[in-house]
């Protein structure tokens, strides 16, 4: 007997230029707590979609920083109970929707999130709350799955929460939020959609649902990104690089991420690139080695994204990092040979680098960051 | 502003060869009510899987008809009742896992079908008995959609009920289930598989998500459906088979089907051509005038399916239908010239014939009948 795959993806999506400001009718319940990015309250995105839920009481929190702390979730938390919150709005990048992911269950869970994760030993019950996700970049996916990225402080890490109550009741897809995104952003972003998707794609947990949808996803990056780069407020580009980010969210969200997301998390927290940058910049050095257990597979994608090879889709892939003014190796965000060990050593112990397909030991590791050094 | 689309598929899907013997472990409570078509009472395949679960007290109900009226409906419900059901399982075609969703919710809501549906007032409350659709043919699709289709035997009316308590908690997803199907069953719910891809397709509420899902559903339609017409226990015909019908049946539990589907309704409940047969008739002629509205996306799918132009792919999906002994003329399913007016006007009455990219009046329908006479 073969399982050959699972699949479920609940949240109810709504994808259009605009609907954020239409949001007031999913909302049941007087009183709604919208966290954001501290950039989207001071720029007044956050106010306007409170503005237009007519009659209900709005309360905002955006004490979020970037890779968000569980101090952050407690404040959150603790203000939102506060309030009685009947409905928790993210909006933002991943950290805001990472945010609202565990506060939105807090409200009726008593207790820190230190109990529920990094072990704590409490189980979250069922989430009374109910919880809409608005992203604001096209990139992490985060509306679309069941993962909270949160960094213990104390500890010193970053670890994922990943839990049935995280899946979003409304995921809100509005590429109108897009437009003043800042050039490195849609850069940085729209690329951890494209590692979203391959990594779905070539995942020994890969799907045909999900293989489906990272395709277009991939095909959307390549053929719009540069246009959004370029162009901040063209529609289309903007659009289509929000279904991008959609479709490879859905496509990773049943799969996990490989390698490229592995060896991410200390080039995160040690040299503080950004999540995309941190993704992207092993990108094309993980396009060349995933033949060696996904040959067909890998061919057939190149094709359907116009090149002729997998190592022509890789080189494709680091021309278009350079157009859009992305690292392409790892000195330029400040990593050196002598800390090449200890980032294998680290990305090695997460888990999903063994969903990588291509064998993932010290050597490989290592000579694929010397590669691109 | 433009809603460019929603999308809400929340049924846990759980795929595999041999699978619907290990579903004990989903299933919280002690009663559950199996609902099954006759034959596969009589053949075991319903005990098979009452028997693997281990503990639970199952009751077995395949007083089924091939399109359940709302009658069966009741009486089912009748008996769910009484055995207190924690879980409803419907095993079978659309038949069985129609009224399994309908029975689902009406054991711990009071009443007849006939008071929710039809001109009924009353309003279905949260369901609160586990659903669990297996389905044993590959075609309907009807374990992801959130449609039952019951025929009011009294008004003389066959109706689909969409609600959104019908979506499934968990789909099962077994081609072992489909080695002993009928050549004849093998070849119509496939090709109804195929229309039900196609006409999420090229639906005026189509969407990204369901459009990849599609255009894959067709490829493994056009490519196994022949081997597992004619080698019944091909394991990878089969079990690509199973994996069209289920992306088609997402698909299209988003965009709803267009005017094969309309026109299948007079031909199923007036000639009673099976469902399948019904709606494949008329699918070489649609495909001929979807050109009408969707010329480049049409174009699009030829090229992914292999053909040159439109006007072969439907060439080719013909050719496929007489391969598998389908009828490809009206006249094959005892349609005269003087019922076409009457099949139009029926047609024409279904809402859904208006998502179908061509302009569609009674001449046009009547053109597009007669052409296939």
């Amino acid at each position: 007997m073969k399982n050959m795959f699972n699949y479920h993806m609940p949240a109810k999506l709504y994808v259009g230029a605009g609907i954020s400001g239409e949001v007031e009718k999913y909302i049941k319940g007087d009183s709604v707590f919208i966290i954001s990015d501290p950039f989207l309250y001071s720029n007044g995105a956050a106010k306007k979609i409170g503005e237009s839920l007519k009659g209900k009481k709005v309360t905002y929190f955006s004490d979020i920083e970037p890779n968000p702390t569980c101090e952050s979730v407690d404040a959150a938390a603790k203000e939102a109970r506060a309030v009685k919150a009947d409905c928790v709005i993210g909006l933002g990048g991943g950290s805001a929707l990472d945010v609202s992911k565990i506060v939105s269950c807090l409200t009726t869970n008593e207790g820190s999130i230190y109990d529920y994760y990094a072990g704590g030993t409490r189980v979250l019950g069922k989430r009374e709350t109910t919880l809409m996700c608005i992203p604001t970049t096209a990139g992490t996916g985060s509306e679309v799955t069941n993962v909270g990225v949160y960094t213990n402080k104390k500890a010193g890490i970053k670890m994922p929460m990943v839990n049935d109550e995280f899946w979003a009741d409304y995921a809100v897809i509005d590429c109108e939020l897009t437009y003043t995104l800042p050039k490195g952003v849609t850069a940085s972003t729209g690329m951890d959609a494209f590692c979203h998707a391959i990594e779905a794609y070539w995942n020994k947990e890969a799907n045909p649902i999900c293989d489906m949808l990272a395709m277009r996803a991939m095909k959307l990056v390549l053929d719009n990104v540069r246009t959004a780069y370029s162009e901040p407020d063209n529609v289309r580009a903007r659009s289509n690089m929000m279904e991008a980010s959609l479709l490879a969210g859905i496509a990773f969200s049943q799969t996990r991420t490989t390698g490229i997301h592995a060896l991410s998390f200390p080039l995160t927290t040690e040299f503080h690139a950004s999540h995309g940058v941190a993704c992207a910049v092993t990108l094309p050095a993980f396009i060349k080695i995933s033949t060696e257990e996904e040959a067909g597979k890998m061919q057939l994608l190149a094709a359907y994204l116009g090149f002729g090879t997998v190592k022509e889709l890789a080189e494709g892939v680091e021309r278009l990092m350079r157009d859009i003014q992305l690292p392409t190796k790892l000195g330029e965000i400040g990593v050196k040979e002598s800390d090449l060990e200890h980032i294998t050593e680290v990305g090695l112990s997460a888990a999903i680098i063994q969903l990588t397909p291509a064998k993932m030991d010290s050597e490989t590791i290592f000579n694929l960051l010397k590669s691109i050094l």
